[in-house]
């Protein structure tokens, strides 16, 4: 279980606040900036945006800019600059520890958050975050993505068609729509959790194992962290429904509302698998208690029965000169019919004890 | 100990929100629409309302519409949007994972919850759970089930009746009745689990077990899933409360304060047995906790009884040409009087130690 | 252990909110209404007070009605009905599961809340309650006891003086001076929890025994009760604080604000007695714990002693044909020369290693 | 550790609110009022100040009457009377069991909490409780106290000086003098806490001992009460600062900010301290728990080790007439290679197992 | 592990609130004041500032003295006065106990926290802190360190550089680039403990020994230490952001917006890393619980293998007369194999548990 440390933000020290500086995993694939400028109307898609059209684009029409990977920082602080960016703003998008939050400028908002995708690593779950930040401005989306990924996918499709609302109504329910994608993607790997906690528990049911221990504790670890990554974006999506700035019109803010509702459901989720995890621990710990308790139990009724008849033994075997008994010609079966009286009435209370 | 899983809701990522899709277990049996007309004259119920005639229906009288399905996507659809019910909340109450909440629209106030219903599965108790949506606008109700039943019969047989007060007032107290009416199945369905509850008590107290320890433990995930279903239900009726839709009449009020102080009963109740629970759970352990302790000082009053005298008679055993005592007349029987004093003085030194 | 059970709910299940049903216990007692008439000049008492006067009572004058058992609900019914009380506050005070609360009518203040006594059962402390439910409106208090009880001398015997507050201020002050009587005896009740506790601390330091965790068991449930009554109590006095009605005139509110702070304080102690009672069975616990480690080490001491010089006692019970010790004249007295050097050299081993 | 039992309260049951009587400790001593006149140039002190010269104070002078102790009831209701004292304050400064508060009333702002004092008993520490009253009125100042002390001494002395702020301003800077010292004073209490606190985490982790747990234990206890003390002072300072009497000036203000301050670092210590005493307690069980586990692997080792070649040498003990190796002649050397072997073996698996 | 002890503060007790005494430990280097007075276009700085030039400075500049030491009351206190700084934050100043926090007077804001540094001992962890205030007035800013340091080497170097917003921007800015370097040293801090912490983890999933416990032990003191500090920075920052002075400029509002983010997040860490060290503790525990079992069940399998065939060669060792199997010619085989039998069946018995 490998924790993501932060050491590039160690590096950051003593630059001034505000600084445009990548900081995070090294990437090598090519930075790469995708434009869909749309109305209801006509819908145009740029697979490779060049920045030098930056000052041709119309204003009447919505524009979505897709950067596919934030670690050229040149090509984010140069399209940032061109929308009125505010520094601070540019820190945050490259900084990929920044937790989720909100920023209410006056002429956009800045959203970000973390998209999660669980890795199953032989038997264990293993949550990998990747940063996606949003600034929603006046007729223009910028979404800004670790590496590129297809998770859009479905939100380019619908745009596409010229019935659907997200082509029909304005970039405030474009931002929305592509965070739902992400808080939806949320409530599918909390399946995963759901999938691997009850695995855990049948197999605890059935016999408990030292290895069932490490799995319980790597699932807490991983709800710690998930944790970390999803209470933000709840005061994050409630900032957003408080924002001021206009930029939402009345019509779409339903549709944030309703997000918010989702990200309560996820929460909710997320605190009752900690509950089951914590009980599964416990349950757990109580099952190998039993054990013991059996264990100890076994012990004592052999220990119990045989002690007193081996002491029966053991006085024959004294080699004394005047022992009457050795003597006595019905000694040997006299002497077994006492010790089979011993065990079986031994037996008799520990039944009567239920420990047998 | 099966837990719902949410499979249905992952297909319906990428789908649009405020798609109308039914999300839930397949249904066999038909979707059927019940209409109750009424004023405080007439009332006319309508068992297979043809949706047909939804243009023909009374403006000045009460409506009761009964969706006894919801399944059936389209039957939902064309009623919904005759009136002008908002996609999204459409969306909701399609959506039988949908959380309890109220949303509070212009013309209509949304509000949807469980109805909770135990299954006695063995000794276990297994909390079934169906989701009621209503919709109250101007002078119509709409109530949505997952599928037919019989718990509003209560509320039929009251309209029936011109002198009672839900005859007389109007949708807004119709809406308290059925919502009363499934606030008060909540107290019903705690009994049990408080009948249950003591029952474990003394099945403990009389002899701990193992399986006792299942059963705690199953009771306390219906609790945690009891408290996912009631705990928004407390805040989806504060929202009522709080709505400024003047679609509630102020005399009818006093009424959802009632339901609200009901509500509050219900979540203190779900709070103590979780501590009765926890409490059972602990007193479990502490009960197998003192046996280990007597199991172990049986084993080790027996152990140090018999192992000195043991010692002795081995002494005796020993081959040794030159042992004195061997040939000394009265050694048995003397040997035989050291070793009962030793075994007295060892059991009233335990005795003394109050280890017996 | 027995706990009330809500059976009688149940049975109302169905019937319209506002319904007056009795909802408690069987009583064999007849219903009994009490009136004291009383201004600063005068007092009458009417023990036996006749419904048909209702109509003749002196408007300028204060009224005391205490209605001493609320079963026969048409004397309930007949009284709230000519004091304009609502339906819901009618089948409130009947039903005796109600939690505390305050209902702030426009012409009147409903308050509910427990009268708690302590029954002695064996060692055991059991907590009963009854529930007594004011009516203050602008002359008048309305009373309602579950049984006859003599709580009330006190103020009875206060109003007879013409010099005490009580008898010169209006209704308001005689509420508080009602309400503050039984709040006092919640703070005696604690007193018998707090000598309980004290007494089981004292027990559990002398030998803690099996019967005391039954004891701290009882002393968790009745604490937990007793905050179910005493929680919504502080409540219940907040929202007198806030009320608007004007029934409570501005100098008598110093006096609920001191109520409030005596509520405040009976919490406090709950609060307090449940920390000394978890903390109790914690100690209990480690105190078995602390046993059983001393039943291990003393085990292991007489194992550790008594195998090693069994096993030589048993070398040389063996019959081989050629052991020279065998023969050898002071092999018996050197073998116990080595057994005890064994025997020394562990005692003062463990005594090194402090287990001795 | 006893614990102070509220018998008295329970004495006043049944008496109207607001009667004077003195709820506490039986007292000897005389009650003694002290009063110091100042202003800005002159400062008078009467030790014995006479009841009957009330009414020649100078009415533009600051006036601090220290009563030195509360138990005559007479001589407090007479001076509280003449300054125009509600009732009820005087109920809850002669009531020793009353919980710190603030009560504002429109001439004047009452003010009670607790000056703790620890006195070490034996090895125990045990925290007495004395009550302090304040009422702040317009240029006068009642202080209440237990029994006569000095912990006022360096007010006095301060006093004296006519440099020093609290001659210089009002009443209410002297109030607010007056409760720094005893903030002061729980600041000092509580390193006495933290003293004993680091000795028995010395004594645990050198050898831990059965009595440790006892004086855990008490520290919770006595820590359980502090806060009970500490807790309301700080809801009672807030009060004041939210006070509109008018009473304190704007410029010393901030020295009540400054004290809530002071409050709110005792609180976080208390609270810490209760941490750390938590801690201690799971760190002694754990100590004990690892010792127990240490006794069982040497049981286990000892045993595991003699019980077979007991067995062995048992086996060579029998009286079997045809047993051949009894005749060989190197079976006994033989017999103890066999026995070495295992003994060697055994030991190198215990390494191996890391046992030993 | 050695807390630091409030000794000093209470030899202030008595003394008036607002006297300057220096509270804290014993400093050997001398006070030195440095200067640096600075504007768009020009930049002075002076190491050793003489205080006589007090009245000279430039009111059109921004001034930051650094007090690179508080020992010397005396100068403390002539710079604070020329300041017209309040005597009550001279005396936090100078107290170097005083929790974090933020005082909004009408000229300046003052503002305390502390600057953390890790010592590492050995194997433990070892929080130091230093005292730090500032106090912002209109062009100046000054503060306040206990001993000389280099951390805000990083400021004067960007201070230096005319092209830094640091230089172009007002003494609000420069606070907060102040206040920024510390929160961004926290991060560095937790950097240590994640290290630790994973450290441990790796130590005890190994084999896990008596010390882990003491280091995971340390862990936890240090992180309420921590916290301790820690939770009031977050306060104070809040109510620096709540402050009406006008003193920090809307466009450097932002700034502090962000360090609250920041500081937020160091508290989400010691939070997850105080879960994280209590789950250690448990795992800690658990596996020396299952070390336990397992030598219990060691001894068990031992033990009961070997106590029933010692029994029976105990038989054989009898000397009774009269014992026919003695004579027979097999029955030293024979008892051999049914000796085996009996071992080999206990085994496969213990298979069949799954002790074995």
């Amino acid at each position: 279980m490998k924790k993501k440390t932060n050491k590039k933000r160690i590096s950051k020290r003593g630059l001034p606040p505000g600084s445009s500086v990548y900081v995070g995993k090294e990437r090598s694939h090519e930075t790469n900036i995708e434009l869909i400028t749309y109305d209801c109307e006509t819908l145009v898609v740029d697979y490779e945006f060049d920045l030098h059209n930056l000052s041709k684009l119309d204003p009447l029409k919505n524009h979505w800019f897709n950067i596919n990977a934030i670690h050229e920082v040149d090509v984010v602080d140069k399209i940032c600059k061109h929308f009125g960016i505010h520094p601070l703003t540019i820190e945050d998008l490259l900084n990929t520890f920044q937790r989720p939050k909100t920023d209410d400028f006056d002429t956009y908002i800045f959203f970000t958050l973390k998209m999660l995708e669980i890795k199953h690593e032989d038997v264990y779950l293993n949550v990998e975050d990747e940063q996606v930040s949003f600034i929603l401005g006046k007729n223009f989306v910028l979404s800004f993505q670790e590496k590129p990924g297809d998770v859009f996918d479905l939100i380019r499709d619908r745009l596409q068609d010229k019935t659907k609302k997200v082509r029909q109504k304005g970039t405030d329910y474009l931002t929305f729509a592509l965070l739902d994608v992400i808080v939806d993607s949320y409530i599918e790997l909390l399946e995963s959790f759901t999938i691997k906690i009850e695995e855990i528990e049948n197999k605890i049911l059935d016999t408990p194992r030292d290895e069932h221990l490490n799995l319980i504790q790597d699932i807490k670890y991983e709800l710690i962290n998930l944790r970390k990554y999803i209470y933000p974006t709840r005061e994050a999506i409630y900032k957003i429904l408080r924002s001021d700035s206009g930029l939402i019109k009345k019509d779409v803010f339903k549709y944030f509302n309703d997000l918010q509702d989702h990200i309560e459901q996820v929460i909710e989720n997320v605190d009752i698998m900690r509950e089951l995890n914590a009980n599964q621990r416990e349950m757990y710990l109580s099952m190998i208690s039993l054990k013991t308790n059996k264990v100890m139990e076994f012990l004592t009724i052999i220990t119990s029965i045989f002690i007193p008849i081996t002491f029966i033994v053991g006085i024959y075997g004294m080699n004394f000169k005047y022992m009457p008994e050795l003597e006595y010609k019905y000694a040997y079966p006299i002497t077994w019919g006492v010790m089979i009286l011993m065990v079986v009435s031994m037996i008799l209370w520990f039944k009567k004890r239920k420990w047998l």
